[in-house]
């Protein structure tokens, strides 16, 4: 247990670059995220300033996912110049993943074009 | 609000005849309904007896996706018949579906296969 209250920021569909366009739209990924028991708020990121959000919320700890572009260090003196200071915390991959074969959504998408390949139904 | 506590039965992988087998493992997805808000208990269905879970839980009201095979009448008298009383209730389309377009798994197979089919990159 990291802190008191989780908040969730979601990425902004034209803000993901670094890998193909989500297939779930930004504001259902919010409500999906915001209906999970651990998760206190789910806010979708602005669309133009990283640290909009962080100034919003000042919180105590951030925490990255395994995969995150930012580097913990670049992050963490980014934030202490405008004035936050915040732990900047790094998931590793056994933390952000389940265990199953399907916790990934490039494995399910791989499944369903496999199936697809058979000539079987999906639903 | 239809009860003070909302038990989920969530189908066996086995049992799932009358459409594709689910991607998703069945235990996968007891956990994903489980860590839902208005969820309190998800659980597994019985391999053999559809009336095993309902007997455990005795509740009052039963609650029938607006998809599901069952027939109310048919389900209210074979409950009666074992000593159970509870309300039996369908949801319509629109209580079971959320608005946008990919709250079905089928719409979302759709998407993932069209831009295999484009040769888009999925993630």
């Amino acid at each position: 247990m990291l802190g008191d209250e989780l908040y969730v920021i979601i990425s902004r569909d034209v803000n993901v670059n670094h890998k193909p366009t989500p297939i779930i739209p930004e504001n259902q990924r919010r409500m999906m995220v915001a209906a999970l028991k651990p998760v206190d708020f789910a806010l979708l990121g602005s669309l133009t300033d990283y640290f909009e959000p962080i100034s919003e919320i000042n919180p105590d700890i951030v925490v990255l996912g395994f995969d995150q572009k930012f580097q913990e260090k670049e992050l963490e003196d980014a934030l202490n110049e405008r004035g936050f200071f915040p732990k900047v915390i790094r998931l590793s991959k056994a933390d952000s993943n389940g265990e199953g074969e399907f916790y990934s959504s490039r494995r399910i998408a791989a499944e369903i074009i496999e199936r697809k390949n058979k000539n079987q139904e999906i639903d």
